[in-house]
């Protein structure tokens, strides 16, 4: 029902433009981003539920909030506009504004966001000069270029975007995102941009991407932190001529196209997370409650022993069911089995069956799945994970000097 | 109204007798101990949250809840009896009922603690052996043998003891712990073990550990973990010939000593986490509710990336913000303020007054304090956490094997 289109991103979907460039609040790298849509955009977004949030984080949710549609996005890097008080959201205004102008828009149809240093002055005269050269700059190419400039400690770029087959027609939904530490506030945070040009109304746009980021984005940890700067947002311009109506078999694909893009995206953030070597899927099955599954996996995906023994490649299995204890979850550790891919490691009423080389040879893959059969309900979580590392602790403690 | 005795241990408080010895558990440090005290004890005793419980705290906690009073404590280390089956905690009755075979008192007198790898079979051979031997051992200098046997990867011994001055005469409270990591449930678990020679009622006697816990033990986080095994228990055998009744001028020096001693043991188990280089104090101040003002030092003194900035000597007070904000609890980040030690960083409206130099000598100290006021109302807690290092992931990745 859908697939991925080779080098997709951000601006595959029809009408979309985009551009990335370096105008100097970095030393060398990209740090300015700009996604544009002629056509007015339906536009949905999800925000960071820390209490510290960032001035331009405020401000596209306001926007969105308020405004029938938008028709911009424009991001920077290397400087988070967070902790910065009045100031930093007089600053956060006027790269709004600035970019209205220059797009010859309104100033409420343009979303900003930030991610890098937190407290700090924003170089305004420099993001000034790079909003009047990033606007000749967009081009339906420029969708990497735009990944490229959002950018932090991430060492990949990540964009990708799927072709959507409906009864009538077909419609694109394509991102870009980054992450590296999940998250780590001081250069920080985990940003989505998603554009489709399937034409979807405001709040079942908010809807979908709701449920999709559910299962995606807020499934992940790299070391358990929330940023002052997250979010995600979704851009639909219509340009397509193909309408997703609510409760349609349409909309059921293109929830879970949007879903399946959104997991890519997310994956991308944990395989690309600070120092991490591997990749790690758990499914929690068979639980009592849906929040009890979430908060399962969430323990486990986040225990720092975990990951220790998942980087050393130690089948610990006394950890994972350790994590699930302290989650706060309902439970009877006695029926619990776990598995490693498809490895039973540990039976009901703790009988091991743990082969120690089997299980060494899998925790040495770059990516496996850690399967925990709770065998106390029928809900189900999935989340990702990576390893915890000596190079994570090496680029925390050294970051900031 | 109380002061540190020299050498004090769980042996100082009249009455009290211990040893540790080796009885083959582990490969060759002392890995049982024994703590008895010949006139019977009211007894109290906190114990882990985890869902996953092992044999003999689920015993422990049985004997506290039924028992009018105990004579002994059992401890093994080297091996956690966790997750062991119905055999596990076979094994566990049947050393409680060794233990007081030798002593000659009831089985129901006996409390018994394991802390050590999981989902092991005990050695009951040697422990039944160990029994034999440690009985004969007994003596009133045995507090540090006791505290040294139940160290896991402990590189410290942890023992404590205060003499409180009372209206009409004198009595000791002494306790010896372990954590190390705290905690990881693989070799694992947050030990503590307090004797009293003052005679206090059991309800009471519960009321003043779970005070006193509350501020020590329970503020404490190397790695945010809490383990299958935890306790701490409390033992009063009223040899002093004190009593402490409730609501009287006393209790509450009884209460204020016993929670320094608690602070004391808890703080010396942080300061010889795993990996662990710093001790710092995180206090928090003027929150609304005392729940919030948990949830923000819990939330501060669990961030990986707090703990990397602290193992870097970074002062990187974002970090610090926003741990705050994702603690769930309510308030307005521009009205914080944040020092090192006495020393001002950020204060109100995110007036940034960070003197770096200074700042940094502060955090390179192996001992220092983070001060954030929340400024939004009455309500302290108090904090105790150490870095993130590179030695805490070698210890975690390598440990099993």
């Amino acid at each position: 029902m859908y697939q991925l289109i080779e080098n997709g991103s951000v601006t595959s979907a029809k009408g979309f433009k985009a551009a990335g460039i370096f105008c100097g609040i970095k030393r060398k790298k990209k740090d300015l981003a700009l996604i544009y849509s002629e056509l007015p955009c339906t536009t949905a977004g999800t925000f960071t539920l820390n209490k510290v949030k960032a001035a331009p984080l405020l401000i596209s949710q306001e926007v969105i909030k308020k405004s029938e549609h938008t028709k911009a996005v424009l991001i920077n890097s290397g400087n988070a506009n967070a902790c910065t008080g009045d100031e930093g959201f007089n600053d956060a205004l006027d790269m709004q504004k600035w970019c209205a102008e220059k797009l010859n828009i309104f100033t409420n149809e343009v979303l900003i966001s930030s991610t890098g240093v937190i407290g700090q002055k924003m170089p305004m005269e420099k993001i000034k000069s790079g909003i009047d050269e990033i606007v000749n700059q967009l081009s339906e190419q420029g969708g990497f270029s735009a990944a490229e400039a959002i950018m932090t400690t991430d060492t990949k770029i990540k964009s990708f975007a799927y072709e959507v087959k409906l009864k009538k027609s077909n419609v694109i939904i394509g991102g870009i995102c980054k992450g590296s530490g999940m998250i780590m506030p001081n250069m920080a945070t985990m940003l989505g941009f998603i554009s489709t040009d399937a034409a979807v109304e405001k709040s079942l746009l908010s809807e979908l991407l709701v449920n999709s980021v559910q299962k995606s984005f807020n499934k992940i940890s790299v070391d358990g932190e929330t940023s002052t700067n997250d979010m995600v947002v979704l851009l639909a311009n219509g340009a397509s001529g193909v309408a997703i109506e609510k409760d349609t078999e349409d909309m059921k694909i293109f929830q879970e196209a949007l879903t399946s893009l959104c997991i890519l995206m997310a994956k991308s953030i944990v395989s690309d997370g600070e120092g991490a070597t591997k990749l790690v899927t758990v499914n929690v099955k068979n639980v009592k409650s849906q929040v009890d599954a979430d908060l399962i996996g969430k323990s486990i995906a986040n225990s720092s022993l975990v990951k220790t023994a998942i980087y050393g490649a130690d089948a610990n299995w006394g950890r994972i069911l350790s994590a699930a204890g302290q989650s706060g979850a309902d439970f009877e550790p006695s029926k619990v089995s776990i598995l490693f891919n498809d490895l039973p490691v540990l039976l009901p009423n703790y009988s091991l069956v743990l082969d120690e080389e089997q299980a060494s040879k899998i925790l040495s893959q770059s990516e496996f799945s850690i399967n925990i059969d709770i065998n106390n309900g029928i809900e189900n979580s999935t989340w990702w994970t990576c390893d915890l590392t000596e190079e994570y602790v090496r680029i925390n403690a050294d970051y900031r000097t």
